[in-house]
């Protein structure tokens, strides 16, 4: 257990007692992979030539899912409309939606979704929003509303810090102008939960709507309409739910959405008309990604086999555990505390040492297969890690060899704090 | 070949003489097939379950496409990047547009780089747009210029007669105001082939930008940038280049997109800032689709393997020809005459019969595993079958004898004209 390696770093508890050994081979002719004595052959046979994504995605899918990718589909079959009618209705249920909400998904990356849900349901007039700011997806939703022309304001605070219920509280109290308050509620920048369910409880309290960028947490962390009241969830395939990147979704309290016609800036990304589109033909306005919506249908089956939110929260906070201790062992600090700290993506401080260099690192591991992610925190230098996607114990555990190995072979000095 | 059937209709030429036998019989579990003596061991074994895709998209695509698809990526992976950029090459070559245009891919359905380019081409001051309509796809540019609040007037035509160019030059002569011509090449309304030549000739003339929708044309006939002048082509990956579907592109004229910077009115669709995203660093500015990406760069090798353009579209020619005739020889009339048929999707009159209902028709054919499609005319009814996509002079035939067995079973009279 307490093996010191050649650079005085203590090793791994995991696995035991091989620090010394070659644990880089190469893997048939794509990519090196650790080898030791932690079952990696299973873990191998699993992940074949693909990187392992210790990223905010695009992140790792199950095999089982991109299998379902294989077949085409016609998007007018009544198969593909079933899966799509399918995948809404489990979205729903997801958030307990019932028949008060409805899933309109929409073609593109997830931001395609939040610009699309934020230009539906805040009007063009008599519409002003309140941008909670904590990190760049808060700013990209200001961006938008640049873009988009609508009035708004902004309540920011620094990337490692939460915005104070009590504020918005205030805020909302002072200028009864804003009728939306828009919140991201893990922001991937520093890896950040943020309070939803206090903010949504201020939030209608004081007869204000609330719009959820949902993108990272979604699925994994618990958003039950039943609890917390809001007007949107937004987020994508390819998060918690494990899909294929290519598709996003809003999850829309109906009564918010009737009265959106006319709102949106833009043909493509007018969720009022791709949800009358839904609801009259059960068709999509324009050409879906059919591969993508089959393997989104699949995940969708695969996590509620698996069990649900419950069960990948359990899942992801496990693999941030090992994550946490693990990096920390190696003389890692993460940035969060743990009560601010989201299972899906954790900042670390690089090493105190100046013969750490990120991109060495990040290419020495990404040449053996494991993806890692630079820093976006404009306060501090940084690096992320994340842990979700299809990542479970034995992937966080060889990530972490590799990386002692990085430390080892790259020759820098692991410092215990 | 004269052998004549139980309903007193001429068999096809091909399968011979073999009229009486049973056609369909149960391939595997999933789906009939039919069969014959027309060498269907090796066509049954290269569709396995999928359906055969007779639409305007999304349309077939080579297993070799899909397998790339198998693969996870992460979206900053040098690979990847290079893969983006291989495809981004490959896109300007086919229009040979050298170093005087980009190419800017999008995520979303092709309806989404369309708006995108109008609105990042198309000034809001300034700007003003004739539109070329004859059919679905040009009234959606209007539409789309709707949403965007840009001027814009219309040249309408019926949807089975091209634009003149005459009638344009006027039209550009008396309005001075008009700087953008949005033209549609191959509306699949009808199927028409719109003289993109002659209205990009008269458009230069004038000084005037032309913005071409080359959805469905784009890669099988040509659109050479040396011989015609436009400031883009839109199209997307899953129509001529058989991709799949998911992403859009732009070919735009880098010297019009240099000057568009704040032109978009969404962050999403902002091709300008897309375009600055991928020279700048490479890579996409928000996550790509990458199993879309992989087998879009898959489906351009293939393209190119198989001689790139000519040879597409000596494919879907030869496709066109045998649909054309075969249904002539089952008592189906196309809609157009041949100098203005692409040979993308045809227009069918339905059958002069009572008893010929379209939706029983679909049905049986899909049920057998061929998709068809409604058609889209507002002058009259009918209905439409494509020859796109990974479809070859086999898959034709057995379509064809496919819809013979369905006319014999649903016992409809077929009339020689």
């Amino acid at each position: 257990m307490n093996t010191k390696n050649l650079y005085g770093c203590d090793a791994l508890s995991y696995p035991q007692g091989h620090a010394e050994e070659p644990l880089i081979q190469e893997f048939g002719h794509e990519m090196a992979r650790p080898v030791g004595e932690i079952g990696l052959a299973d873990w191998m046979l699993k992940r074949g030539p693909d990187a392992v994504l210790l990223t905010p995605g695009p992140l790792n899918t199950d095999p089982r899912t991109r299998e379902a990718m294989f077949r085409d589909w016609g998007s007018r079959d009544l198969q593909f409309l079933e899966l799509t009618a399918t995948i809404r209705r489990s979205l729903v249920d997801i958030i307990n939606g019932h028949d008060l909400f409805t899933a309109v998904p929409l073609q593109g990356s997830g931001t395609f979704v939040v610009e699309a849900t934020l230009a539906t349901l805040i009007p063009r007039v008599g519409g002003k929003a309140l941008v909670l700011v904590n990190g760049a997806y808060g700013r990209r939703m200001a961006q938008m509303l640049d873009y988009l022309g609508r009035t708004y304001c902004i309540y920011e605070t620094s990337e490692v810090t939460p915005p104070v219920p009590e504020e918005v509280d205030r805020l909302l109290a002072e200028d009864p102008a804003i009728s939306h308050v828009c919140l991201v509620h893990c922001e991937t920048t520093a890896g950040i939960l943020n309070p939803l369910a206090e903010i949504a409880t201020v939030t209608a309290r004081r007869g204000r709507r609330l719009l959820v960028d949902a993108m990272s947490s979604f699925a994994a962390i618990p958003i039950c309409a039943g609890k917390i009241q809001f007007d949107a969830v937004m987020a994508s395939s390819n998060k918690c739910l494990e899909g294929p990147p290519g598709l996003g979704f809003a999850l829309i309290r109906k009564s918010a959405l009737v009265g959106a016609k006319g709102n949106s800036h833009s043909l493509s990304l007018d969720l009022f008309d791709q949800w009358q589109s839904f609801e009259r033909t059960g068709q999509w306005r324009f050409t879906p990604p059919t591969h993508i919506v089959a393997g989104l249908h699949r995940a969708i089956e695969l996590y509620q086999a698996e069990g649900g939110q419950a069960a990948r929260l359990r899942r992801y906070r496990n693999n941030c555990r090992l994550l946490i201790e693990g990096m920390r062992d190696l003389g890692f600090e993460s940035f969060l505390p743990e009560e601010l700290q989201a299972p899906v993506i954790v900042t670390f401080r690089p090493l105190d040492d100046d013969r750490f260099d990120f991109e060495i690192f990040y290419r020495y591991l990404a040449d053996r297969g494991f993806v890692i992610y630079p820093g976006k925190l404009t306060i501090a230098d940084s690096f992320r890690i994340g842990c979700i996607g299809d990542l479970r114990a034995e992937d966080m555990r060889c990530a972490l060899e590799a990386i002692r190995q990085a430390l080892s072979e790259l020759t820098y000095s692991c410092k215990k704090k």
